[in-house]
């Protein structure tokens, strides 16, 4: 899928060519007598499943944009006064504010001095001292757990019985993690199993999030691509899912079913029905499930909501709630708060085998423990100010004040988008990102084609060179032969937002004409 | 190795056999006429590596000292009033206190709004400003460059010249990371290779930090034991490393030497002539380098002293600083700090191919970034309070009163431990631990064989049950057949240490008198 990322990265190792020595004896004498050596590790003898990685988000393109921003610091000319990067969803850095309360506890938690400090709320304090009374002699430079402080557990239990609407949760089914990307390559890494035919085969949705693709390759895994239905909103589509199955099933052992919701990078929500059919699949077909819910709290357009995997498995009865073994996680990251590098989260695994759950917890344990403060802060996340308590109201109305924006800015960035004659934008229902299709013109292919590139990489590097703007391409996500997308965060301020559709729109006319 | 260990994990999977439902067929009708399906993750079918992992410092006794500290706590009367848990390097949980400074600025930086307060000196708030500027958006929320904050990393090439005598660093060799763990699995993953006789051999002292044998397990490499010379103070021996080499030879393909220095779980201080000849003997068997150097503020013994990798590869002249490749190994959990719960480290690679490097970032791009608070931590570590800036003095009051106290404690531990008969202590150089020899009763051997658990673990689960010390067996990192120790950190308070250690004492009598 990647062709045109891959191909740069080894333009990359190409062009250092003569500094690895490839294919020189062991040792040999210089000219001026000195002794030497081949390396060790050289791109021929490193790891072969780690060359086959790849992470669109930030690839090449993030690379020529962090050179682009470094030359205009050294004041060279560009068509452009600043770099927007809206490749990542990374909040904070686009002027997301973090919420007050979380902050506030954390500076208690890293500097406990501060709870005799008088201007800081009550509720703070308490916090504070709730988790520090569990972090070992009361630091949060302690060790924790390795499965995560015992009370921080005992909080997320009771937040996802809230939001399941009182289903049950057992606190030792919480793991807590360092963001979302590590429970999910803990969960991947325990699937793998087999060799040749018999190798773990994982389904993944087709746009995915690159995590899925390189955490599969480099664990050597199969990866079974089902393709979302662009013309539905990107909905699910139980006959592709078997098709999908089907197929792999002849040279792999698929084991495994992942789902993003709210989807990443395409934005949708799916329904219910929807998820009750997946769930359905998955148990007639015996797959695992692997839910990516980081976008929980990310749900804007009407008549859309979130449901999550655990809650509607429950619903369907004990013949699907008794057996069907799933893995859900979320994040620090994302939804109001964006504390990506806080590096927080959680998995939650329900139905688990007891014996790998202790293989689960002896793995978790080599590396000794999420980092505490991100413990701490996804414990802020799941107990928030209540009603009644000092920082409440302040609370809501951040937490209010962030998801309105990113509402409004999911529907502008759709409405400009569509405005453009050859983009078109599904509604981004959820997440923080769209991911609309655009036409290149035919002229653009081939030259594109012409220098190993693909056509959507192609563009979106034009488009950073002439505006400034880092988009992923398409490819980095994976998409139908012959479409082409790029991923567009809508992260920026809401006046940004509307300058950055607007030079899109700019940049896609031209770059058409350019090549019609 | 780690016999006892295994079967005690092996014991626990047996014992829920039954809830596994292995061998059943993949559907069966149960009694109510419910569908029950057979797990798709099983032990049996779960990834067999990870089965093989062992990790000691977090193993059943650890589980059993947890279990021991709730029955306390539910009233259960025990001959004894707390557990103490001298297992793990835990600093700040065994009352160590944070260096003020530290977390000032972090306190800072995760609530800026606290730069405006007049009770935080001049100096910290200079350096969370300094962090803050470097973040995007000016928040620890967003994410970093995935190799670490660029500021971060020119601070820690800047101490590394100043530790070295000013051997060039470069800041684009430095990678941060979750931990010191983070970096060496990473390191040990770009090694792995080739099938068979030709796969990966790491060379790994033995009595080893079990991260190294638990890493090498899960990537499917071998395990290549040297072993330190016990009567010469745990030293390294050239014939030994080229034993262990020719062995592995005939098996495997042996890449890379690990060594830990100062040592854990053995406290020793390698010297200078030593390591010339480790570097002497990696050059001429074309072994990648890997110096995990996380105790190199922890030195204790007189006449010795902390000489880095790095430092003597450089001094011994361009025909090896221009050709080993090394990984060397720090973080943010050891030495005067102790902040574990951070996961902040770093590593900086030297002499490493281009193309691989590419790859390496490559590589840890898919996990985002290191936890961006870790990151400031390491900064502060690398670039604490200046003579003349306002924190000086009591930065410099409160590590010289936790090392010095360290110094104390290594001495006391190793005077203890040697009056008492049938326990023999090499000096406590360095590090955090000691590693005591053990004489264990014949009859005891026996009966600790006999339900299947390693001598020294059997030895460690009776002191943990009768006094309540929980410390580590001897067999969780690796001796001579035949030898029995046991791993104690020596960071519990002097005073509670002293009588630690007399209750080892005690028990160490009663036992050795029990079964003679």
């Amino acid at each position: 899928m990647n062709h045109g990322t891959a191909l740069l990265w080894k333009r990359r190792a190409l062009s250092s060519l003569s500094a690895t020595r490839r294919g020189l004896p062991k040792e040999k004498m210089s000219e001026n007598g000195m002794v030497s050596r081949a390396k060790v590790l050289t791109i021929d003898t490193m790891n072969p499943t780690v060359k086959k990685v790849e992470y669109a988000v930030r690839g090449p393109i993030v690379q020529r944009a962090v050179e682009l921003e470094r030359e205009l610091s050294e004041g060279m000319k560009k068509p452009f006064a600043e770099v927007i990067k809206a490749n990542i969803g990374d909040a904070h850095a686009m002027g997301q504010q973090p919420i007050t309360f979380f902050r506030q506890v954390l500076a208690l938690c890293s500097y406990p001095e501060l709870l005799n400090d008088s201007t800081f709320p009550e509720d703070a304090k308490s916090r504070a001292h709730r988790i520090l009374q569990s972090c070992g002699g009361n630091s949060m430079g302690s060790y924790s757990a390795s499965q995560g402080i015992d009370s921080v557990r005992q909080d997320v239990a009771r937040y996802i019985e809230r939001r399941d609407g009182g289903v049950h949760c057992d606190p030792d089914d919480i793991y807590l993690t360092t963001g979302a990307s590590d429970g999910i390559v803990t969960m991947l890494k325990l699937l793998m199993c087999g060799e040749g035919a018999a190798r773990t085969g994982v389904m993944i949705s087709i746009p995915q999030y690159p995590l899925y693709s390189a955490a599969l390759a480099e664990l050597g895994a199969v990866q079974i691509n089902y393709y979302l239905n662009e013309e539905k909103c990107w909905s699910m589509d139980i006959s592709e899912l078997q098709r999908a199955l089907d197929e792999a099933r002849q040279y792999c052992n698929p084991r495994a079913l992942c789902i993003i919701n709210p989807g990443n990078p395409t934005g949708q929500v799916q329904s219910r029905e929807c998820i009750e059919d997946v769930i359905r699949f998955a148990a007639k077909e015996r797959l695992f499930l692997m839910a990516d819910e980081v976008y929980q709290d990310n749900v804007y357009a009407d008549g859309c909501q979130f449901h999550s995997f655990k809650k509607v498995l429950f619903e369907m009865g004990p013949e699907y709630s008794n057996t069907v073994e799933l893995a859900s996680f979320h994040s620090t990251s994302k939804c109001y708060m964006g504390e990506c590098g806080f590096r927080g989260g959680y998995m939650e695994i329900i139905n688990m085998d007891d014996d790998v759950k202790a293989q689960l917890t002896k793995l978790v344990s080599v590396r000794l423990c999420p980092p505490v403060p991100g413990q701490a802060l996804m414990d802020l996340v799941v107990n928030p100010p209540q009603p009644g308590e000092p920082s409440y109201d302040n609370f809501i109305k951040e937490r209010t004040a962030t998801l309105s924006t990113l509402a409004e800015k999911a529907k502008l960035t759709e409405q400009v988008l569509n405005t453009v004659q050859g983009i078109s934008c599904n509604p981004v229902q959820g997440a923080m990102y769209s991911f609309p299709r655009i036409t290149i013109p035919e002229k653009a292919i081939k030259e594109a084609m012409d220098i190993g590139q693909q056509p959507d990489m192609f563009y979106c590097m034009k488009m950073l060179e002439e505006t400034g703007i880092c988009l992923v391409p398409g490819s980095g996500f994976g998409q139908k032969d012959g479409t082409y997308h790029f991923r567009m965060t809508i992260l920026p301020p809401t006046d940004k937002l509307q300058i950055l559709l607007n030079k899109v729109k700019e940049f896609h006319q031209k770059f058409t004409h350019q090549y019609s």
